[in-house]
């Protein structure tokens, strides 16, 4: 993190551990294949891992403001480099995925919250309430 | 599951979780045995006890939509059919317990939430202020 | 716990586990060392062991109208004594916790809930909108 106070300056990795929540009104479709769910399980993890474990998983994401010779240093030792303009806290990381996963969820259901564990004891949440 | 389009159409079962959320004012009613609580845990635990898990655990939740042959076909493999008028997501079962649980919490307390944990990954929550 | 009509009326302890929720906006203030968080995980962290923790941990809470002469007895037994003017259920606790809390968070964040699990099953929670 660029010019953090703490040991997280340095690059680290973090596993991760996500949780979506949508809000939406079960089916009422008898007999239709989805009836009773909000979203099919399956559907939705379809979408969080092409959309976002695939995007985020292995990567190292930099702000940009870090300067450019450090970048480049830093593409020597991975090909997974995802350049973000804003400091990658969990809190930022959260509300980036959030914006992702809106334009990719059907429009019949909408994002509730998203849990995003940056280890087991720490946690940001975005809430579409407060946004 | 009847007409579902996945492997969940086949008979399945699940090691389902379940949170349940009160909502109330701790009784303040200082010598009085419930004093400082909303409701003591383990009259919450017996109610959920006697009207869900004894009602739900080892049964088999079948949509009454499913042909009555099949039904009977079922019954025969074990004595703890439940037919129910939904298809039975964990969506339908959460706000199904939902109103069963509603139907036996004494008066000055109010049910908040229920999570159904279908999976350790997957769970559908129901929240009073949404119904 | 006093004239509780259960086991809980001994002595008796819990590892009690605290989840502690803050609400506000991501600071935006590119190149400081805290930007794009809400508050450094590691500075609630210090807030919640010097408070709470440290308060806390090992210690006996007792119901002030537990009688002085039961009271001393328990006084030989153990120097953690915490003398309270309320009964400690984990409903009191957790919004005593809050109430102590609150007055050591910095101005820009605010409590936003406290989750106080009593046994892996049992939890109480407070949230700033219930009060």
């Amino acid at each position: 993190m660029y010019e953090y106070d703490g040991l997280c300056k340095n690059i680290h990795g973090h596993s991760y551990n996500l949780h979506v929540t949508l809000k939406g009104e079960p089916k009422k479709l008898p007999g239709h294949p989805k009836d009773g769910m909000v979203m099919d399980f399956s559907e939705l993890k379809k979408i969080v891992k092409e959309q976002i474990v695939n995007r985020f998983d292995h990567a190292l994401m930099v702000n940009s403001m870090v300067p450019e010779s450090q970048i480049e240093l830093i593409r020597k030792t991975t090909d997974r480099v995802i350049i973000v303009d804003f400091q990658p806290t969990s809190e930022n990381i959260v509300a980036y995925i959030a914006q992702i996963l809106q334009q990719h969820l059907p429009g019949d259901v909408s994002l509730f919250s998203i849990r995003l564990y940056e280890t087991v004891t720490s946690y940001a949440e975005w809430f579409i309430t407060d946004n």
